[in-house]
């Protein structure tokens, strides 16, 4: 059952219903229907027919005191549920905490009671604070169908959402769920909104910042479309579903943990929210300030740095664009009182050299290593992103932070750090010397002299992806050249590997239709105005 | 499996694909998903493991030469599915035509080819003729999840399209289902855009104008939000699920039919987004326009009157926003050759006596009959239509349409040419002086004096509805007065009429929240422009 969500809100605890027409014998239907519950009833059921319920019709099931929603298939198989019982799918079933044969009833699902909020919104009208509050209440309690989830999501992308109602949202989302407090004055996070691949910094940061006394407690997402999230590569090193105690724990005794947020409940009404966005491509300004910052109020950050990566393939491509973007995170962080430091960042490149769980721990570790084949871009990058971080500390001048996060990587204190955290976590063996890489390669080469004048993040993560990431650690792509290097013809840009034969044949057809690279002469390429 | 929808597209048929590697034996699983297919394999399934599906994620199925996508479950229970097994829901399996046991084949599908044309939709582009043309292939074909579908509903609903986007989608929801073509100079229809219950003006319409000769093959829909279609009425009186070409027989032998259209595969893509839009109660001006037209262009009609009723509780609530829809439908119906009429009329309140089922058909009846208990508004609405129909055709002068009408009506003519339909058909026994009403009932009363100033077309629809209306056929309301009666306190406003307890008691508790009556002074009456 591990694929099944872990911070799902409880159900709601309710009195149970006087009427006994509509009981049934629980049984669960061992079929995972992921994040979606559903309820099976036979054909000839009586409450079935009764009820005049239609197949996908939205049920409320009661039992054990508490409530859930499911939507109905109708089973003509007895064998799967009888007439006189209520199949649930795995995860539903769990949900109640009974036993097979209890005593549950069934009734129509009366619509969530923010839908007039949700018709409001459709009809393009601005929405209060309560409003706000109810839809999130509803979706963090799976109240929402999925068209109703697309339609809040499509209602509110693009512009359609003013700053005010982005607060409100980030607001309401932080109240979904857990919240965490460190009982410090100082808590430190950084993130960065992503679309750039191999841009692994927080786990140096992390140790690097908690080295010097800072709390940073972080806490990532699993990639979702890109080659590897955090938790993905730092899944490589240790192990990142921890338990929220002992993640506290490891928090209070090191200063910092990097594990999968998943586990604390934080800004679930998020989680729900993304099921829907991923598929859509959607990440509309709005949206993505209000899931950023409701994940690190909730996670109970004070301070926070937010890398804003900028160029041709990033997801932001104009300074005008990320200074608008930024204009938002500032206000509702304000509102919000979050202090926050945001970075607009050269992102017309991935960043170290790996893309992929195994390839990126491996760049990781040889920065903290101080290893002579370490991306120097990854290290610059953590380095002043650390610095940062430690400047927010009251005792650190303004202009020094960088200095002295470059005097805890180069002594080996963010290694120190680092090596006790993954003990902590429960290390697992990695050695960055011989990376367990998928056995099966190619190579991608130049085939003409020059320059690299652009590599397409976009591409080039998808060619990683289409190789077997995140899922097959050891599969990915390691970069040979970067932005500004000199090629010549045959010279190899990039290795791809996979441990699957066919995952090998679709990336070597990916790369046919585009192997991501332009070469050509140092003019031609883009420049990019970075704040950092 | 009557519940199944008859109107699929078939699916595509294609090259069985070289793989062997993800063959599995096929199976039917007796589970109902209504229009979602689902595909089942078991966890420990060697193909769900290599292809690293996820559950829901989107699989594409192939056997016997045809393949279907479905959403995919994942099993822990092998007596629902083996391990060499791929489970189908039932309409799932039956879209392939094969046996159980019957090899096929299980790949990760891909995007629907129009998912690049929906993203440029939600960036807010407008989009071209092709553009529409692919997305309701991907629609009609069963391609969008429900995700996507609900993205191109939320995107195009509002002031999204512009008309010449609305005229695109219309052509496409023709393209994208049958066509028919009586073969004849003069195709004559009806419509509402719906709203206001007991407007059951087709069923008189169809024979009268079919009495004058003209053709008017009438296919309705079922009720999905109101308290009855023309289909569910007319199912009182006879069978309206006819296959098409007993349908097509009917039409040429008497002119005219009242038949349900489901059937027909008329604009397949505007039945699936339906599924959608209901639940989310849009109602936008370009869909309607396009699922009206779509609708009616497949029907082979070649002249349509179409009705917009205009009301504080209708659909359209004021004369600007009347305009404004009729020149979208003008546009689109010049473009696509279709001669439209199009008339604003009175919906402040229920058209008739009785909303639900059999209520309606004893409304109907009556005025067929001319028996002095037919409701006058029934009656003088339905001729003035059936009077612009008649008017379509040349040897008829202007303004002597209405005259002929009820000449035809008055001559017990239409009630005979409704009498031969229905005989067609299959006649039920049904006698309007005794219709087989719920026997339980209440009656809502005034509690005060003065004159009806107004009626809520929603809340009476609401009480009919909960009452049990149109699924118990007897069920609903009866009102005994309309705008404008005077009443003394105490008397019957209306009469509830329900055949099972709950039903009853939710409909009383449904009254108690809101009459839906208003008693005032003959000044307090809304007046309403109409132009018919």
């Amino acid at each position: 059952m591990s694929q099944l969500p872990q911070n799902r809100a409880a159900p709601a605890t309710l009195p149970e219903k006087s009427t006994a027409a509509t009981n049934l014998a629980l049984r669960r239907v061992a079929i995972d229907t992921y994040r979606e519950n559903v309820a099976y009833l036979h054909r000839d059921c009586a409450v079935y027919r009764a009820e005049g319920f239609q197949a996908l019709s939205k049920v409320e099931v009661r039992a054990n005191g508490r409530r859930i929603l499911a939507t109905l298939n109708v089973v003509d198989d007895a064998s799967i549920v009888g007439c006189n019982e209520l199949g649930l799918s795995e995860d539903a079933f769990l949900q109640l905490a009974v036993q097979d044969g209890h005593t549950a009833s069934v009734s129509q699902a009366e619509p969530p009671e923010s839908i007039g909020a949700l018709y409001r919104k459709l009809a393009g009208e601005r929405l209060g604070r309560e409003d706000f509050h109810s839809i999130v209440r509803d979706i963090a309690d799976l109240r929402y169908s999925k068209i109703e989830l697309t339609a809040f999501v499509v209602a509110t992308h693009r512009d359609e959402l003013d700053r005010e109602e982005v607060y409100y949202l980030t607001e309401a989302m932080v109240a979904s769920g857990r919240k965490l407090d460190w009982h410090e004055p100082l808590v430190v996070d950084k993130h960065c909104i992503g679309g750039i691949p191999g841009n692994r910094t927080s786990m140096l940061v992390a140790p690097i910042v908690a080295a010097h006394g800072l709390l940073c407690p972080k806490t990532s997402s699993r990639a979702i479309t890109s080659p590897a999230g955090t938790a993905d590569t730092m899944e490589v090193l240790a192990t990142v579903e921890l338990p929220f105690e002992k993640l506290a724990d490891i928090v209070r005794e090191h200063r910092a943990c990097l594990a999968w947020g998943g586990t604390a409940n934080l800004s679930p009404a998020d989680d729900v929210l993304i099921s829907v966005e991923r598929p859509l491509a959607l990440d509309s300004p709005g949206q993505m300030v209000a899931s950023i910052l409701s994940k690190k109020i909730a996670a109970g950050s004070t301070h926070l740095v937010l890398d804003i990566p900028i160029g041709p393939t990033a997801k932001v491509r104009s300074m005008p664009e990320a200074q608008r973007l930024r204009r938002i995170f500032q206000y509702v962080a304000s509102r919000i009182h979050l202090s926050l430091d945001v970075v607009i960042t050269d992102g017309r490149q991935p960043i170290g050299n790996g893309i992929g769980p195994v390839l990126e721990a491996r760049d990781v570790m040889r920065v903290l290593e101080n290893d002579p084949r370490a991306p120097n871009d990854l290290r610059q990058k953590s380095l002043r992103l650390a610095g940062r971080l430690i400047e927010c500390h009251p005792d650190v001048r303004g202009g020094d932070g960088f200095a002295i996060a470059r005097d805890i990587l180069d002594s080996g204190r963010a290694l120190a750090k680092m090596n006790a955290i993954l003990a902590a976590q429960g290390a697992k063996p990695f050695d960055h010397n011989h990376p367990q890489l998928g056995s099966l390669t190619f190579e991608v080469l130049a085939v003409e002299s020059g320059v690299v004048t652009s590599i397409d993040n976009l591409q080039v993560a998808r060619i990683a992806r289409v190789a077997g990431a995140p899922k097959v650690i050891g599969a990915g792509v390691d970069l040979f050249r970067k932005l500004g290097d000199a090629v010549a013809s045959g010279d190899v840009l990039y290795r791809v590997h996979a441990s699957f034969q066919s995952d090998l044949e679709f990336a070597r057809q990916a790369c046919a239709k585009s192997s991501g690279y332009a070469i050509g002469q140092p003019d031609d390429i883009p420049h990019v105005f970075v704040e950092f």
